[in-house]
Parts: structure tokens; sequence; C-alpha cells
């Protein structure tokens, strides 16, 4: 059961390379997170380095479990789409990070988070996001691996209670970027209409005609090569 | 009360112009957003674009009552340095944007949502960040305002109970974007040591001479301006 049959290893990480990521390229990876914004310069963000075999089985493992819960809630055609998904990369990367918040903090003096404390943690996923796109620029793709257990995520990697685990990524080389996410391309699911999602001074106030006037210059623009087909 | 004194116009985001934001600019950075990866390829976010005056104002009023809340909390030089700061942009920006996001979308079938539903959420980060940089490379500041009563945020841009307003964004030009945080700068806070914020296999497992060796090409790497003289 350790070995992806030809259809598991197609997916979202397809075509990784076995070349281990330089400690300078992680390097700026790390300092590309550590400089997103935070609230109140509160930084709550850690790193995890997980290298470690017996680490990421345990991971591994806890992935295992959850997916099997989770693939027992499809059905059908949908379920065998589910099965033949790729969604996690935890032993064939070189390197796993988990992203930490400790959201009680007192660093930012507690500066912007007395009404949404929340921001703490939204801080560190911006965190994540700037990682995300520093590890494209550097031709590294990034799985965010969010079919795990958090308590057993905690346990295996021994963080303690107060402090959150944000965000568990898998990262290694990649052969390709596809234009579209693999998850779209595989018919799980559309994207979205952005006019559709897009409401004026008042939410619910939705005007799909004023929308797509404002967003029409998108299919000419030439910086955004992705929008031009839609 | 309405007027800013010369201490308030400093700050986050000092030296705002007043040039609106073209549409096609607007629409690329909500295109950027829109592109951001989610879990499930759900796509929770929708986009609340604020131009109203009585809107911007009822926000506002928000912002300062919260904002009293919060400096009330403060002491002495802090509590003077507090009131020194520029912590929105609400009524002097061209456009405020509420990222909002549905966390109980069915869209993406809950993949990814069975064990940390959290990640709807933090799609919407994510997309907020897409944004963010986007703007960045436009010229364009983003203030993230989290000086605000969440309920009353709710009320004025009649948002239902199912959607969450994750993000209050203020957008307008700016002649200058300074090399290091505003709350940097003033003396606020400090930016965290990078090496130790990392961790090795497991969390707690610090270990600060392995970590500086790790980032030690930081110091002279072209990419990396902003990390060089620390």
């Amino acid at each position: 059961m350790n070995r992806f049959n030809d259809q598991e290893r197609r997916g979202l990480y397809h075509a990784i390379e076995s070349r281990p990521i330089e400690d300078d390229v992680l390097a700026r990876l790390i300092a590309a997170a550590h400089h997103a914004p935070s609230v109140g310069f509160m930084q709550p963000w850690e790193f995890v380095i997980v290298r470690d075999g017996g680490v990421r089985r345990a991971i591994y493992d806890n992935f295992n479990i959850a997916n099997r819960a989770a693939a027992d809630g499809y059905d059908g055609s949908r379920r065998e789409l589910y099965d033949s998904l790729k969604l996690e990369a935890i032993v064939d990367t070189p390197i796993n990070l988990c992203v930490t918040c400790n959201p009680a903090s007192t660093r930012g003096f507690g500066l912007g988070r007395q009404t949404m404390p929340e921001t703490a943690v939204y801080s560190t996923v911006c965190a994540v996001q700037n990682l995300w796109l520093a590890a494209r620029a550097e031709g590294i793709g990034v799985g965010w691996v969010s079919i795990l257990e958090p308590s057993v995520l905690r346990a295996v990697l021994q963080i303690p209670e107060d402090v959150l685990p944000v965000a568990y990524l898998c990262l290694g080389y990649v052969t390709e970027f596809r234009p579209e996410p693999e998850l779209e391309t595989r018919g799980w699911e559309k994207r979205l209409s952005l006019p559709e999602l897009i409401h004026f001074d008042r939410y619910g106030t939705r005007d799909e005609p004023r929308a797509r006037e404002l967003l029409h210059s998108l299919k000419d623009d030439p910086m955004l090569e992705f929008e031009r087909d839609r």
C-alpha cells in the first residue's frame, strides 16, 4: 500500500522531481513568508521544517486515515474521481513545512486584535501565500495538505496547545505548472464567474451588467493571460 | 473631528494621492484575488466594492468607536505612539473593498474540509494576499482595517449570517512604499529574528546555529534586498 499506482501518480504534483531543494532556495521561501504583512506587526508565525522520514511517515498515516474517511463521503463517479486525485505529496517531496501561529502572542502589543483577534491567524495565512508565490517563481510546487486530523498533527509534531498548526505544506520541484488548477482540469469543480462574486457598496447588491462592465478590460489585458480565454 | 491633524496624516498610508483607481486596475486586483488557490477549488470569496460615501462614513464611525476603546488599553508613551499612528484610510482612499467568505458553501464538494474546515477562510485570506501583492505591483497601497466591530461591519454592509467578513481593505495610490513596515519604523514592534522562528522536524526543536547556517545565504542574496542589512 505504500506504492502509488499510475493514476495516483498523476495529480496535483505530477511530475515531481527527486531533486532536493537547495538551502538558499528554502531560505528565500521562508524569508518571503517572514516578510508578509501582519496585524500590529505581530509576526505570529513559526516554521517547522520536516525532512525526517519517520515524522513524515507518521503524518502520511494521519493523512491516509483522514482521507479514507473523507472518501467515504462520496459515491459513484465522484468517489472514483476523488480516489484518482493525488491530494498529498508528504513522503515524495524533499521537504514538508508546517507553518504555525501563536495567536496569543503579545507581539504587536495587541494592535488591531481587539475586535478581530482572528487576524493573527490570517497574518500567518498571508505568510503562507507569500511563500506559495515565491515557490512558484522558484519552480517549486507547493501542496497544502488539509486532510489531516489536527490533534494527530499536533501530537506528531509536538505542537503545544497554545500554538496552532495553520498549514502543512509539501514542497518539491515540478517540471510543469498547469495553467489551470488540477481540480478544474479533472472536472472536480468549475471556476466561478467573477462578475457573480462582486457586490457594490453593500452585500447582496449584485449588479452583473455593472460588474461585467468593470471587468471587461480583463479579456484583453496583456497582464492576465489566465483571464484571456474566459 | 472629521479632519485629521498633521500627525494623523502621517502613517500607514502617508502621501496618499487623490487619484482614482481605474477600472482596469481594480479589475486586475480582483482577478488576482480570484485566482488564489482554494481548498477543493472552493473559491469561497466574494468582493464588496465600497465607494458610497455614506457607507464609508458608517464604517469610519465603527472604526472610531473601536479605536477609542483599543487606545484606552495603552498608557504613557505607548498610548501617545498609538494615538499618532494612522490605522485606517476609510474615507480618504477612493475604494474600500470588503472580502467575504462563505465557509459553508458546498462548492468544492467539501474536498479538504472534513478535518480542517478553517481552510475555507484561509483560502479567502490567500485571495487577499494575492490582491495585496498585485496592488503593490500597481503602485497601490492596501490597508487592512481590523479595528472594526464585526457585528457593526455586518450590519452596515448587510452581510448575512452565513457569510464572514474576512478583510476590510482601503485601496489608494501612494507615492512611496517604505522599505520597512510603518510599525517597525515608528518603533511599535521589532522585526523578529528569522532563525529563532525555525524548528527542525518537530516543534520545540529549535537549533539556532543550524537555522543560521540554513539562512546564511540570505545576507548576500541579490533577490532579497530586504534581508541584506540584517
